[in-house]
């Protein structure tokens, strides 16, 4: 901070220069701070369609595109989707739906997110786990990683789970999605030298239901992993991008 | 109920024999109902050391003794095991302390106990399963069921359990115990069609601990597996040679 | 391992019946392997209605028969039973529905199921029972075993269980299924020789409402019994089918 | 209000005496309306043993002999007891000493305790709810009321219940005491009209246990019973009193 | 039991009558017990209408008139209310529908009900309780109390408590329904001398919410309370009626 | 921010200046920024004794000492205070042990505290609340408040609260502790307009025991209050400390 | 007491005067009360809109018009706002909808609410706190106090709070309201000397949702704050009108 | 799996190798097995200290040291340090005790560990987090990567957070420990752009104490961050660990 100061009295810096890297050091005023975060973390914003009206996350949408040439909407319905499309009709943007993960992603023509030479590995034990596991992946892709599935391994099918090691080691980090007792991110970690995040998901009815033995399980681990909360796949896939950025980072360098 | 009664009308059955098979029906005093409970479950009584001074443990096995030819001392601790040795020293006894299980058994010279043709296999993921293990084998196999231990494999390390198939693919019945995530027995009930129990050990710190994550994950689980209480050897133990017993009585037939 | 790898270097064995030996032994593809295992472990895969549109259930339903010849489904309302029996109308199956269970299981013409010389008891406290239970009966027939059912038999009401002794301690292995305090599994199992399985209904209101009180209850119970999670009814029912099956393989033997 | 205060304005009552009557009526100083409390309620005070001195606890016991002419000590060990034995050693009271309740009841020569024509009865299902019932026993007493005691009967043992079918109707409040999965109340309940008062005990472990499985369970109780806390046999003791005499109160008149 | 079979042998008593006394001992088929139990206990059965189509409940109370004279309906809503109207419209019947309580009672012409000597006193904080702690009013009553209530006193109006001070002492045991914390029990118990029933009621959001604070306070009471479950307005109800038959009975004694 | 770089620019303030207030609008070595915290807020910072041994308090309040001129130790034991009189024997310093609050306070000679023109009431139910109650006192105290306390006033002895409605009255700011069902902050709050915080005693046994009842009864209060965590004697001392600051504020103003 | 008493025996004071004094002591009749308790204490009682219909709400909001000059109604939803427009439609009142807050405030024409000489500073965290804090701002703003908004500032965003720092030092008490993890009330309250109640905002899912993890972070929070229950705008903005009143009382002085 | 059946088939592998890499894909004898895994994931064996003997510990120790020529020991206590410097008295082996961590790391002579160019930043709130945050310091440095401490920065002291956020920056993946209401990790999560790491500590009292309220406020945190079990040291070093290999091999590309 010194030295900036420093620089004001010395005339090298005007005082409003100084005021911004004194702020971006650790305050700005709210619409910049938020871009600022945003451009450093590399995590994008996203637009929680639960709990907002089909109109309002059109509105949100829009301004996301014109700000940042991108909209990412998670937990969408079938209304949300027919509002999004209608809005966007006729413009130069892409509006991509993924079904099982509930997101709509829109990109204006043009836009050029980020790439990350590191690759996302998700795994997941079934089809309940598809919604979490899918908001991880369209998170970690916007962020510019490579997203790697593997689906429909389980630990009561040890067999699928050892079929895929080659894809499961070649990943730079690892999410896996478990609802239930969630035991898969133990077995998986067993058997792989990569960062494994455990994603659990809220499957599961009566004592442990609803995902918490599945988040207790994974706490409880034996083999070496850290967790996310249940559900929580935008989460399990922004850190999951963090580590692929860091990863891309030193290839850079 | 009228079989019987008639039978009294008719002067077939003598009041007293009528008593006794009603009794036997329903209700009988207590210290004859205990020994016809213990005899027609063939569930053996245990003395729980835990809480009990190394004096009243010693009374107790001596009554046991005397009584049943056997007597059976959970939970002990080194005291305990002293006085018992001290309690039964020049008697025609054998007295056999498991140190793992922290159980001692106490025969009569030319007690015979009973046999059956059924196997229960244990499945233990580590050492700190081995005193709650062991509690179930020592009441397995008093109830006269061949016991097979398979140690040391866990879900971080599935070699382990690939490499006993066979042994787990005999028994009859098998008890996997787990702590932490406790997903042993999922995995073990994915692989064989053996009837699995499941045995949650109370170890595990933090969120879960003490073995919640372990229950909770078991009575989660993807495969068909039933449980019992946390810590509850005992029960697990005798629940399997309830099952042996079935099963051999079936080989009898 | 090594008899199939010296096998394979001795010519006796070609690459290919290698592989699927291995595989056998630990893995294979996801189709094959799912129909192994449920030869292997004779625990029928069901389609759990709940979730799904009757369209999604109906299309499942019929992949199951053509694939096994039999589907059974789970947790149906009335929408789903329709769609089932317009599905199936016309083939040569038969489409049955229990109202109480809330199942539907269809067979195709010709289907031979398991068939296991053994008796699964079912034991119930009251109507609110009788939709777990049920689903409970469903699947320990379908694995082959003989179903007996034993009704509206309460703590509160002694005489009824008094009443029906010889049918529980007839059968091979005992479902007990309570709501509430849960309190019904332990009196049963003070009574019987049988292993007993708790199967715990989710009733009851306030503290320890919706099946907790009765599952810690049957944790805590003083007799020997296992349990599964709250409403449960395929697992305890395939837990059940498997011991009849250990049962009935003895009887073969 | 308005009478007494009318009076007063009359003459015909002192405001000495009237505030007498309203604090009568609403407060007092400390001393005197613990006084009025214990007298008008009949539930006496108890010093609690736990987590003070011996020294402290006969302090407060001969304070308790010199106002009240007796003394309830609860919750002692051996060296309360000693101290208790030692100071009033050589004094015209009799120090009685329960040593399963853990109870020491002090009485001053020719000290009369109250007595109500109603008894109590109070059933245990084994030896580890010996002191809480034990506590129980001694304030129902103290109360003034019989106290018939219906040991050893449990849910395992249906017959011991039975056995005492009319012990258990013959009082006019049953006290039933039982740990684990507590569903001897429920048992009792179902078989007599007697009210009762269920009596949880802190015993049991894992999932439920101390007393947690028994308490929600006999909240969930499918018959009528009211609680108290985990452990609480004072109040259950002195609740069974309040019952007895109202019981007694009615008989009198 | 001796004694009856002594007089069969003798052929004092006949079979089928030695039956009936040894199963009115402890067991007999389901209806007839059923109606021994309500006879005996004198707590009459109730249909709960929560979760009862408006047919099924109507044709319950029309079998429950034809039966017992009698039908109790409770947590009915207004469609339920509308059908049992019609199903006994033009019958010798009186329907009374409970508003806040939320019950439906159908008496036949003629009915009588019994009626005890003796007063249930109900005591609630506000208009939240007005459902629960009707609902214990109506059990009491049709148990044959009388039943007084002394409504929208709470521990923050603390005089409305001391102005009824004289109604809740002349009652033979109270009935005190309370929700958020619960407190209301305990500041009444600490000024009578009756037995206490507290009813913990379902409100309150966030932490303790649904009615938890007021059961755990009411557990942790420092006078002297019984409890019930949150919302187990039957259940208290019927408990006070049990305690007022006790009473009751010792009057006419 | 813009006019202290605006001073800087034009050369009115130093650059190191510039630092000081630019640090103290955010940011400061650990040293003085406590300092200036402490300062600021008025709360002092105290040596917790609990987990440490009688050394290091001792060298803590030293420390203390001379940075302060005052030491607030809490949580002693008898070897802590002795350790404490120790180190300060022969030294210019009065050393305060308060034994039912378990603190000592060290006051330099010459010392001058804060004085506040305000009261901080505490409200006790019984001699269990002293030391949570006794800790919140002296912090309250050292912050310069004056302290009433009101000891021994209890929900089942409403005269005593009402005794000393004055007192309550005129007071600031209340802190009412209360344990077990912890319902004396909802009752002296419905009787006076003085803010009041809720202070939950670690007192109970058995459901909501430990405390937990009395703070979901507060959290629950149908009154106005806020609460601190359970046994937070000192955060509920200077949170009435802050306000009692607030008060003097506008008094001096 | 005694003086009153006095006065009444000396002719000074009439009966009936003493009874409203007596009265005003401890107790009153239930309207009369009341009023006189929502004068002292400054809290105005509030219509809960929640679980009423909107005619309902009405009528209590007339009556309230009626009775006091104001109506305050909080958690309203589109119908209930309409009723209340119609209701008042034509009357001199103001009817003020707070779309945010869902509180509908209706005051008399010339109604003149308290004023307050203090400030009442919300901080909130985002727009998912709005409804919380605006509930909190609309009680506290009609016991009289100024409000000052702090809005969307968070613990991810510290700039934001830093920006905001004389605002918060200028309030005489800051409510700071956060869901999810809860941690801006612990940030704030360690950048100022105010006093700071914490508002937990029933947000979040999974492990600590719904306000849980908020509320007890702020229970452990290692800075000096006390806390209302999850949601609870309405106490936390009453406790801070309490505290503002007293600051004001103060400055009045 | 074919390509090395073909290749055994051919004669191109021996079966003995074909075993071998067969078993390395999935299955090994334990010890081998151990060895590779440790090797491939790098994540080293530790000894926990806590439940063993000096004794027991120094044979473990002495045991790792001759198989990997290292043992760390986590849990130590006094006697555990003083048996280790005893047992390694006079051999080449260095033995660091580190006090605040209380591990012992032991290394022969001429041991050389892995070496990470990549740099992991621990950060602390207080000396309470010393210990759990120092275990996963150690276990890193084995691991091989660099560790920077940022030590007593706090949620209520921000300026010391801002004063290091250089040091946070340059970090290539952060643990940040926190106990009481775990806020620390979402603070500095949302400064950097570096993968944080919640590492719960089990501090505090009450309603969320012993880590509970951090773990939970981790899980809600409204920035991105992955977290381990309370009081998880180990799992934190060797998840950063991971990470910090991840980057290491990108680095090394």
């Amino acid at each position: 901070m010194r030295d900036i100061l420093d620089a004001v009295a010395a005339g090298d810096l005007s005082p409003a220069d100084a005021e911004v890297q004194l702020r971006g050091y650790a305050t700005t005023d709210n619409g910049r701070f938020d871009a600022a975060r945003e451009q450093r973390r590399g995590v994008p914003e996203a637009i929680l369609g639960e709990g907002k009206t089909p109109a309002e996350i059109s509105d949100l949408a829009a301004t996301a595109v014109e700000t940042t040439g991108r909209a990412i909407v998670t937990r969408t319905d079938e209304d949300d989707v027919t509002a999004l499309h209608d809005r966007f009709d006729g413009e130069d943007v892409s509006v991509d739906h993924d079904h099982r993960a509930k997101t709509v992603v829109v990109h204006e023509e043009g836009y050029e997110g980020p790439t990350l030479a590191a690759t996302v590995g998700i795994v997941t034990g079934g089809t309940s786990d598809a919604a979490v596991a899918g908001e991880a992946a369209v998170i970690a892709r916007e962020m510019g990683a490579t997203v790697e599935f593997v689906e429909d391994v389980g630990v009561a099918h040890l067999g699928r789970v050892l079929d895929h090691l080659d894809t499961l080691r070649e990943s730079d980090v690892l999410i896996v999605a478990a609802g239930r007792e969630g035991a898969l991110p133990t077995v998986v970690a067993g058997l792989v030298d990569t960062p494994v995040i455990g994603l659990p998901v809220p499957t599961g009815y009566g004592a442990g239901g609803e995902g918490r033995a599945a988040l207790d399980g994974m706490l409880q681990s034996c083999t070496i992993i850290s967790v996310v909360n249940i559900g929580a796949g935008f989460v399990a896939g922004a850190q999951a991008g963090l580590v692929a950025r860091a990863v891309d980072g030193a290839r850079d360098a």
